[in-house]
């Protein structure tokens, strides 16, 4: 591997966000290392479309849940893949509304593991080889969960309001440090089949059509929204924005 | 006991915030009930002056970091002293400025799990007996950190702002049903020997002094403030204040 | 008169949240100064019953948006009653929505001129007597209009947002100097016949019932809280609080 | 002229923001108009510079605190440069620090003239052109007093939390008609000679210095992401983000 292309990591690499952040980030010249739980298949075809179209890619399959998965997934990366210079927080903990009664202790735990503590597992593994380089890019998709509460969004929202504050707590520690940590909250549907298409299923095309043209968030816009985040020099740095299709009503309006 | 009282229920009940509310809702009428983790004279000291000044309280010692130890409380209060009207959880978890190298998973999980997990739990235990009854208040102390994450403070923020949105989506399922979830947010420090006596040890008097009349917060005058939350018709409810001393500066400006 | 009693003057005196403060502050031993634009036989229906209650409360018809209006009416009470210990600022400059091409310049600066440019002139007039006393409460009667604006607010918005940062801009500067101003967010109807009343006219009945028991405000409950802000000891200040009944969605979560 | 051009029109066109934006978009293919209310000589100055570079632009002074100017140019512009694509709002209303006494009436309503009534004089003006064509972007510099409040900045802050509510409304009205209103928090000093240069005189180069490599944000960076956003497509708008140099703490932590 030729040493010179910066590394992308992708926690979360499914065909929305994730893999498209992917397919940006290595048109534009990174080596890209790509990482989900699972469809090994899914994950292999974003990877053969990347090298395909020119650019490089590798991809593995980890729990992020699990101990010790990312910490030495950003080892390796940092060794065979080279420095990482920007990553990217994929992974969310949306489980649908859920009234109290229905929403179990291991649930609202797997939410903060999954979408609090798991970014801190990766902050804490890959923040210090970004400051010993004084550069670095945290990308971190978040949702509008992360700025009020919903009803049912028990579990989703504590997880997702500990996951700003920790952006934000990581912002002040590695800012001045050379570090940028980007919270990006995502308040409306992307059209993303690996996720939202998932937890619809055979509704999610009438869904789709229902919000009409543009109703629904392309998942490579917001792949140049994050390109454009992680290139801001760091004079002119955006800690977080916000997200949706232009018809949507925004979280802080009435429906 | 007399079945009309009644019931407070007090999750942190040191010489501060908690004890002062256990003193000014016993001075109400409420029959109180003081749990905390450690200092069992001190508990006793403190059930002692409510029962001397013609109130009715009892204590426990419990560790809300260990499983069904809130539960059982819940539990048991309900079945021994009556309905719980009123709860106050007012455990905090700020461990003091830590960089992120110096945060460790245990502590970052330890914070969760008494800041976010901990009310979770006790909401998931004590609001059904609320929402069967159609009335109740659960009082929550809570911190600047839930409204922003300043540098050292990983394990506090990420807690508190998941905390913070917990409320939010506690009130949103259950204030409808007629239980009030009020979130108070502490911006300034407490004169309070139990918590910031004990960080700060003998230069806690210095402290005091340094910050001049009215320099720190009254916990009793906060528990005049939790008195009115508690006491708001169900037609004027207030979700969230913040509370400070007059010569703070608040968390939103600058120093 | 007896020179000893604090004087409360509240701008916005009408049968809802200005006239209950003007009873609840009467009821705990204020003199009280009503102001307001119209309804002058209003004005003395609620002067007599303070009075007739034993309180002590005189009345003044004025225009806000004039000139002088509210700097003479702070300086004449300030000589005639005595020292101004509380103001409540409650005129509010709702209009309804309207598009953005139905709201002509002067309804969009009229906006300003009674919901922003208003406190401003009762700050400038009254806070130089209260900062010289080293003590007062300017308690300002706001909008979820000042936290979000939707559609239709063009010209509420703007001046309940410009509003609440005026209020923190006084906060910043006052609050060392024993001065408390408090930013009550009223974020759901009040059952206010003067003002919602109006707007209503023969569909306000219909409406009340619409929103069942407890459905609205009741401005007693918002007079208890404005009592409440009123009496917190200097070391225990609240910036700012929202207010809504429990059946109602707060402003920050969906529908 | 070529009437393929789209055309971008700029209110408050500097050394700085403004500026460099101008070079931005006519880079980019856009026909640009300056307006700016002094210093005609540095207008020609900027518009010689982009039409030497092969773009093309045209300049106006304009008084935007005047009746009609601001009508007058959308209408002018609309006519004789082509319909406006985009459109910069980037006056500022920053007057310094002031305390009440020291702050006029005089001073608060040009401060709420030039930051909130002359955006919304823009609006009124130009949007209804954008509607009738389903397309255009309003972008709108603002400052870090529209979040919060500091000491001193009653002018300022009241104009421009009002400046950020009426982007809201603005937002919620004509976005789902193509129009996209971007409200760019600010947070940090901006290398520009035209608006802090000048109030900093002969101390800005001193200034600068003193905030190091990076420690002043750079206008042609602020370009970059004004760009950025005006070409989002319209199912992933960002409605609100800030901006800040690395190193500077951002406004909601503690310095």
């Amino acid at each position: 591997m030729a040493p010179s292309k910066p590394v992308c990591l992708i926690l979360g690499a499914g065909a929305g966000i994730g893999g498209h952040v992917a397919k940006r980030f290595a048109a534009g010249g990174y080596r890209i290392v790509l990482a989900r739980r699972s469809d090994e298949e899914g994950l292999h075809r974003l990877v053969d479309q990347i090298n395909d179209a020119g650019g490089e890619a590798s991809g593995r399959l980890i729990d992020a849940a699990l101990p010790d998965t990312i910490e030495d997934l950003v080892t390796d990366v940092e060794q065979a893949a080279g420095p990482i210079d920007c990553a990217l927080f994929n992974l969310g903990a949306q489980i649908g509304n859920r009234a109290l009664a229905d929403t179990s202790y291991k649930a609202f735990e797997m939410g903060w593991r999954l979408a609090t503590f798991a970014p801190f597992r990766l902050a804490s593994a890959l923040l210090p080889h970004m400051a010993e380089r004084g550069r670095g890019t945290l990308l971190v998709t978040s949702a509008t969960a992360a700025m009020r509460g919903n009803a049912g969004q028990h579990s989703h929202a504590a997880a997702m309001g500990g996951r700003r504050m920790l952006c934000q707590t990581l912002n002040a520690e590695f800012a001045p440090r050379g570090i940028h940590v980007a919270h990006v909250v995502i308040d409306g549907p992307v059209d993303a089949p690996d996720t939202l298409g998932k937890m619809l299923g055979e509704h999610f095309d009438a869904y789709k059509q229902s919000r009409g043209d543009d109703g629904m968030i392309d998942p490579a816009a917001v792949a140049d929204t994050y390109w454009h985040l992680a290139h801001q020099p760091r004079n002119c740095w955006t800690h977080e924005l916000d997200i949706r299709p232009h018809g949507d009503t925004p979280w802080w309006n009435d429906n």
